[in-house]
């Protein structure tokens, strides 16, 4: 049997070139989105209802739901947070569903909805993760939300650190310079991957909002070993032996 | 009056976040289209035409002109020359508009097409093409060809390349995070960017058809001081006088 391969999409503005129904998709957004799911699913919220539209978010809202809104960074006036992990360590959010909006990883999540899996990647649960993708035969694409289309560093640097990992076990085929670029990045920047991406546009932006400790948060690894997956329109928490099983 | 920008688009796909009429968008495909341009215009060709499709290429055929045609790598049957920078080293050329079709650069022309200025870089000509730019004042974009839509190691490096020297003196802001991606990358290469480019799929491609020569030449630098420029339609060489007056 052939290898699976492995590949890193930049852009939910490329993914027309990787879409195939077959596939497992990782959605990345390491600031913050992917972060605040993975907070929300360990700290016992039910599910995390991914929602692309201020207006599907605020329907939501008028029918009782808790609602999680960004926008460029900031909550959206009228919601209940954003996408802050920080505030989702909160028992009012224990067995609830919530609703979520954000400016890239709910639109990425939204994009890629049609694969056969899409999975939340993030910092948080990242060694769970990996040790679900080692055992899986289907072909991966690991896609970034970046920032409004355009690439970002803190999601390729995630991406870099799973293509390292998968392709060191020689588990997978690497087929991409988007899979090489992202691991060169990864391991340019492991050492103090904080301080690299003080440099990036985001860190830059996240700190101009005084949200340096979610930066700190975000790159925290294995705060938990749940893996939010798309079902039936919600994020749950993956059963992995059920997975394994199937 | 504040610093023009540099920003790096890695996809044709992706130019419509970058899309203003107001910049100059160089255009990179180094293994080869731009190389060949490049070479084209060195050795003598009054302009070349680039063209998307393949049907447009057989209409300049039929109606006599010299035309080069690539899809995949390869020369497609039928026509004068594909890509291969030594094709364009020939007598033949001497003064004549040629037509070049190919399956990455001439589509990011294409897409690039109405912004103000276009130019078209490689390392053939990456001393001209920095000491002009260094002289301009509109935003720039650095518009990577790319392999069919998807990133591509080879483009760039290049890009680095001319981020790294253009905001070393200061003379631009760079605002993206795709610019400092491609920086880092150039930074990690530059020592022997053949070895690194070996590594990259276009690379393992090009070595398959045994044009590995193509890519060594495509990273030797300043074999050329003209500097490609989009004008009703052709390339011709830019008259760097006229514009530094203009």
């Amino acid at each position: 049997m052939p290898k699976p391969t492995i590949q890193v999409c930049f852009s939910p503005d490329l993914y027309h070139l990787y879409d195939d129904p077959e596939q497992i998709v990782v959605v990345i957004d390491i600031l913050r989105a992917t972060s605040a799911i993975c907070t929300a699913i360990e700290h016992g919220a039910e599910s995390v209802i991914p929602v692309a539209s201020l207006e599907e978010a605020q329907e939501y809202k008028n029918l009782g739901y808790l609602v999680g809104a960004e926008r460029g960074g900031k909550v959206v006036e009228g919601f209940d947070f954003g996408n802050s992990p920080y505030t989702y360590m909160n028992d009012r959010i224990k067995g609830k569903n919530l609703v979520l909006t954000t400016t890239n990883g709910t639109r990425a999540i939204e994009t890629s909805k049609n694969s056969h899996t899409v999975v939340i990647g993030s910092f948080l649960n990242i060694d769970a993760l990996i040790d679900w993708l080692l055992n899986q035969t289907r072909n991966i694409v690991l896609l970034c939300s970046g920032w409004k289309g355009k690439f970002n560093l803190e999601d390729s640097l995630f991406a870099g650190n799973v293509v390292q990992r998968l392709i060191q076990v020689d588990a997978f085929k690497r087929t991409d310079d988007a899979a090489l670029c992202t691991k060169y990045l990864y391991e340019m920047a492991h050492n103090d991957p904080f301080t690299f991406l003080r440099k990036s546009s985001h860190g830059q932006r996240l700190a101009k909002l005084n949200l340096k400790e979610d930066i700190r948060y975000c790159l925290q690894v294995n705060k938990t070993s749940k893996i939010p997956v798309l079902q039936d329109g919600r994020l749950v928490a993956l059963d992995v032996k059920e997975t394994l099983m199937s």
